[in-house]
């Protein structure tokens, strides 16, 4: 990336696969505007804006997460607000982890009933509230049902969610699962269909949801499943029915990146080496990095916010580093992240670098050179 | 428009200045996917997401639209929804016209505080609702304020929210007006600013929105206001700090679209030729087009949904063209709307084709030909 007309060591791009630069996907993304333009379809999916692409492209999603049916969005974010709006009425209980990403967040908050958190990832939790809802909905005549909903990586921790242990709580608890695989999608499992396969858990999550902005490295989104629900979501989104749907760019760019994912396996491998480097590096160095087990490397460390700023300032005036950092209020005060995401295309020498240069910036984080500093200027 | 392979002629796509297929847009957003490809920048506008070309097109629209500064987002829907959820918290108090798109009321339903409708542009009602909202505004203690949303022109009957009246109520209540010009950008006002221009109201309106999905026939959205309330918004919609910004295809072809609508008035002139004549045509084959002042043209029928469904297929298939209809339940039972959108690129012939098949199938809609109709197949 060029920051300010400067080349910088990136770190903060979900550009798990190095989809975004790869000269085959710049071509095709190229060859798609000149055809079609950024304008078309102009109009709704169920209006004048479908075509024979939008349709190939969610068969070739079905064939991939090995799922029924499968419905585009055309944003994934107000995507999965409106899918969670249109199954949820207000007789059905939404239960689902704490550490949710806002889209869910923002999806819950348009459901008019009943919603119960459980604390993140922690599966004796999910089941108090499953067993909840459950007696909520008895009592009221078995009118409704539950929906959990939970990530297949975690954005912030790298984790997880513990999709096999809620599976299995199926045995004992009516609910339909929704997985925001997000982070998960083309980056986890044996050919890349996400945390599901990687759990071996793909055919019980009945709403696999997606977007295309991560290892796809564009935008749009799907939601797959059983025919039915598909079906039905196809036809009841807000957010789909009443705005335009993805373009065809989007569209045909989606398609040629769907087929890397599938018949490139060196991307992938190539971005778990990496992972295993920066992560191991890391260890290596006495970084704490948290129970990421996932590409998505957090790197905890204590500080104030004026040291954070300094210290990521130094890091990408003095260093070349670019990568983000959260703070309060997001975490605690006094706690500051790091948060690094590996690609495809990051080199062993980005990697050393890179390493060398926690390693210093932390060293002077610890003196409390950053307390003092005046913050380093271009 | 292709439709299984035969050209129709297209009254459904709300690409009013033709932009979608011209030559120079076409140029542009090839050159720019070529630049940059479709993934570009890879991250939220707060974190990795910015570029100069998005601070170049907000001052553009911000000059454009005589507003001091002007957010991007990412999709007008969950963009809207974000800024209205960003804007009020649980003590302010909305007031919203009853026809206001899915998208303000999916806002509004994100909403904590007590939100009151008024009958769709009756403007002694949103007094009414005016001083319900000062005077529970009072009893709390003063402590909140109101937001009133309004539509610039309103997407099905085509007529324009009454924003000078609103403007006026200022006078006598203390509020801020929020106005969705989706309809009204780049198709009214002398210079195509909007439905403020052109009711001499622009100054009054706080908060400008429009999409780009329309007269731009692309992606995207954005906010004009006054500094501090935009620099506010920038910080705190929810769908723009936890998701990707606009690609930069995308910006960089808004730009082209925007200098066209400066620079090209004969497309908007071209548009308001093509107005006046369906409608002035529909008026005088006696088709009642209710009170449209603006190019958003319905026609207003009595039928059952299967014959508006005969009807539709027939012009689609016997007649070639391709047209929305409005019906229950959107709608009272027995009604049917034809919602016909001029464009800067439709021709005569195209009208009076049109205006043909119209005065055609409304006869035989009149003489219940479409209730024992076998609906006619390719």
């Amino acid at each position: 990336m060029k920051f300010r007309g400067k080349e910088k060591i990136v770190w903060s791009l979900n550009n798990y696969l190095g989809l975004a630069n790869h000269p085959e996907i710049r071509e095709v993304d190229a060859k798609a505007a000149q055809e079609f333009g950024m304008g078309y379809p102009m109009g709704a999916r169920m209006m004048s804006g479908n075509s024979n692409y939008h349709e190939q492209l969610e068969r070739e999603l079905s064939e991939f997460e090995k799922k029924e049916d499968t419905v585009l969005v055309n944003f994934g974010y107000q995507g999965i607000m409106s899918a969670i709006d249109s199954l949820c009425g207000r007789h059905d209980i939404i239960v689902y982890d704490a550490e949710s990403h806002a889209c869910i967040i923002d999806g819950l908050r348009l459901h008019p009933g009943h919603r119960y958190v459980y604390k993140h990832n922690d599966v004796a939790d999910c089941e108090k509230q499953l067993k909840r809802a459950t007696e909520r909905i008895k009592e009221n005549g078995n009118n409704g049902g539950i929906l959990v909903i939970t990530e297949g990586v975690f954005g912030m921790g790298g984790d997880q969610g513990k999709l096999k242990e809620i599976v299995a709580l199926k045995k004992d608890y009516e609910f339909r699962l929704l997985v925001d695989d997000a982070h998960g999608f083309g980056t986890m499992g044996e050919t890349g269909a996400g945390t599901g396969e990687a759990q071996g858990v793909q055919d019980e999550i009945d709403l696999y949801f997606s977007t295309f902005a991560k290892s796809m490295a564009s935008i749009g989104a799907f939601i797959s499943g059983d025919k039915g629900i598909i079906n039905y979501l196809r036809y009841n989104m807000r957010s789909q029915i009443f705005a335009k749907s993805l373009p065809m760019p989007l569209v045909l760019g989606n398609l040629k990146r769907l087929e890397m994912l599938r018949n490139r396996p060196e991307l992938k491998a190539k971005l778990w080496e990496n992972v295993g480097k920066i992560q191991q590096g890391l260890r290596d160095r006495g970084f704490d990095i948290g129970h990421t087990d996932s590409p998505v490397t957090p790197i905890y460390l204590k500080g104030d916010i004026p040291e954070a700023t300094a210290m990521c300032l130094d890091l990408r005036e003095n260093y070349n580093i670019f990568c983000s950092i959260v703070v309060y209020p997001v975490i605690p005060k006094g706690q500051i992240i790091y948060r690094i995401i590996p690609t495809a295309t990051h080199t062993d020498q980005d990697i050393e670098e890179t390493l060398n240069a926690f390693s210093e910036t932390k060293k002077k984080l610890d003196a409390k050179a950053y307390q003092v500093a005046e913050i380093p200027m271009v």
